[in-house]
């Protein structure tokens, strides 16, 4: 099992184009600066065959970690744990301990004048049926707990769509828990400005650049093609030790900054 | 086969979340627009592999249209048509019609002062190289040309990542051709404030007249718990009749209003 993650993005809204979909770009960057790769994105429909069928090829991945965000909420087209329900091959059940904590959060809001009542309605209820096995993660700022379950020997953390709520739950229970499976793992990145116009000039000295050098990436920044045009060039060094890493880096900037004849 | 679409996004970029994928909602929102149901979004790496992998799947399903956006410059990592041949089985050839594109357009770039010169490097032809029986489509900003491709009875359109030249073939060469695909196919949608501002409240209202209704979706907009709360539900139909698509429209949002009490 291969250190990586897979995010699948669930939610029509995002299809349509009616919201950008910013939610994944937060999960992307948390994963690099811990310096997990992330290899796949999956922006899927409010249906519980193509959830489950995207979370079931997730399985059949060497990565060892996927992130459901969005779908965890009150209406009908809620259903993404039912989707990870269906690829695990559990049942729904209803999870005492999220129970609770949708109970206790509606009393909240009752208190906040956020809502006009509190009692557990089924559609309240329903936030607190996870798969069965599965831990729920607290959230502090809405009503649907977040929910991690080990599977295969994977990890899936189910996150609501909301922004806030999706926040609040990676930085509390998701950051840590992922810190840990990382260990003393270290990312860098900087970049430089080229000085270069041209990207198909950039293009050899690059591909020249990687091939002397392992474990380092470097990605030159397309864009329009102008007199006043200057490239940036992002280069990345992943390692075990971080000042063996720094040093790739830096031999790296340095090997770019000679060939491209900037100071 | 469907009328649908499916978005293959490649760029390392997004994955590591440098970038915002802005390039998915405009086509996103494009294509809702024609009324053309887009199914699904993955993102993937700069990997033949994964790219010619995740087009097989793609062929694979009902949806007629598959529409890759990014990897057609220069660097060694543009590697997007190496991922369409390789699943399609065909070889990359150097398009001549694509060639005078690539060419002509370092031509121009060299009188804007863009480039320094306008010799046809490896580099620049490169973006020539097109999947064999594809077809180039004219870049009006940038270097590298679209591709529009059919295959097993799908069409796949190939745009580059930058998005001032994506949104250029896409209008130029990709809008008018789906237009004619879907032919008189008719897409609404509205949005009305439910003057609720608890989602678990709303959620069996929707429901219910969900039920009562065929060829309509409605979605409410999930939002934090707040006493100010006003959420927003969007109700979108879909049909071959203008007037009768309309009629729907209106009489959907009618029972919703009379439902939640609101004018």
């Amino acid at each position: 099992m291969e250190l990586g993650a897979q995010l699948v993005t669930v939610g029509r809204e995002i299809l349509t184009g009616r919201i950008l979909d910013t939610n994944s770009r937060y999960v992307a960057q948390k994963l690099n600066f811990l310096g997990i790769p992330l290899m796949r994105i999956a922006v899927v429909d409010d249906n519980v065959d193509d959830i489950a069928q995207e979370l079931t090829q997730a399985f059949s991945r060497p990565m060892s970690i996927i992130i459901t965000l969005g779908g965890l909420g009150p209406t009908f087209d809620d259903i993404t744990l039912e989707g990870v329900a269906k690829a695990c091959n559990r049942q729904l059940v209803l999870n005492q301990q999220a129970r609770e904590m949708v109970k206790s959060k509606y009393s909240w809001f009752l208190n906040q004048g956020a809502v006009d009542h509190d009692r557990l309605t089924p559609e309240r209820e329903k936030m607190a049926w996870l798969p069965e096995g599965a831990t729920p993660l607290p959230n502090s700022v809405g009503a649907a707990p977040g929910v991690s379950l080990v599977h295969q020997g994977k990890t899936v953390f189910s996150l609501p769509g909301v922004p806030a709520e999706m926040e609040a739950i990676f930085e509390q229970s998701v950051q840590p828990q992922l810190a840990g499976l990382v260990g003393r793992r270290v990312f860098l990145e900087e970049s430089l400005l080229s000085g270069c116009k041209d990207e198909s000039v950039l293009a050899p000295l690059i591909k020249e650049v990687m091939a002397q050098l392992a474990g380092i990436y470097i990605k030159s920044c397309a864009n329009l093609y102008t007199p006043e045009e200057n490239l940036r060039i992002v280069v990345t060094a992943v390692g075990d030790d971080k000042r063996e890493t720094q040093v790739r880096l830096q031999t790296t900037l340095e090997i770019l900054r000679n060939a491209l004849k900037i100071s």
